[in-house]
């Protein structure tokens, strides 16, 4: 069997409320892990594509954040109401959804300006 | 800043005792995921390379698992013993360590001969 074509990995960390960088499921629902999941099984992907859950992505002021393997596309502030789209777009039709990227300058900055100041 | 380098999943899934795939971190513990963020740590590689908290990679019959990423070099039956080997053969030298491979035939096989008969 081959490798996954797409690895989907899902932030499902949670913080104490109140935490300066928040989290990306504060209430430990996994809601938007388990809506990727369902868009994949819903299209016969299984084993072709995965939907994982992972613990911090490390890029917690984007989040809810979802980051897509092997093009490493990173994507924040997804909602449930986003997977449709991007399942659709990028991990069918290989285009990924500019609108919800988090653009480079961003990724592993301490000095991001959306990151909140202490 | 630039996206990881290599991004590591560690799987970190537990199941219930006596499972039929069982799973890779029975006691919860995180040991192995925190033997590779602390090897990753001690060569300041943070915003670099992350070490990373997965859910169930589905492969648990190699478990513990874990991938790395971009190139997708899966990993089966990985202890606290093979992380320094992974991490300065692998991470840091690109070569993958091919005792620990998991082989391609069994990923997402679910006829792969290492899975228990129910």
């Amino acid at each position: 069997m081959p490798k996954f074509q797409r690895h989907i990995f899902i932030c499902c960390n949670q913080r104490e409320p109140g935490h300066p960088r928040g989290c990306c499921d504060p209430t430990g629902e996994g809601r938007l892990q388990k809506a990727f999941k369902k868009a994949v099984a819903q299209r016969s992907l299984k084993g072709v594509v995965r939907a994982n859950k992972a613990g911090c992505l490390d890029q917690c002021e984007h989040g809810p954040n979802v980051v897509v393997y092997p093009e490493q596309v990173w994507y924040g502030h997804v909602s449930v109401d986003d997977v449709e789209e991007i399942v659709e777009s990028h991990i069918l039709n290989g285009r990924p959804v500019d609108r919800l990227i988090i653009p480079d300058d961003c990724l592993n900055n301490p000095n991001c300006p959306h990151r909140r100041k202490k």
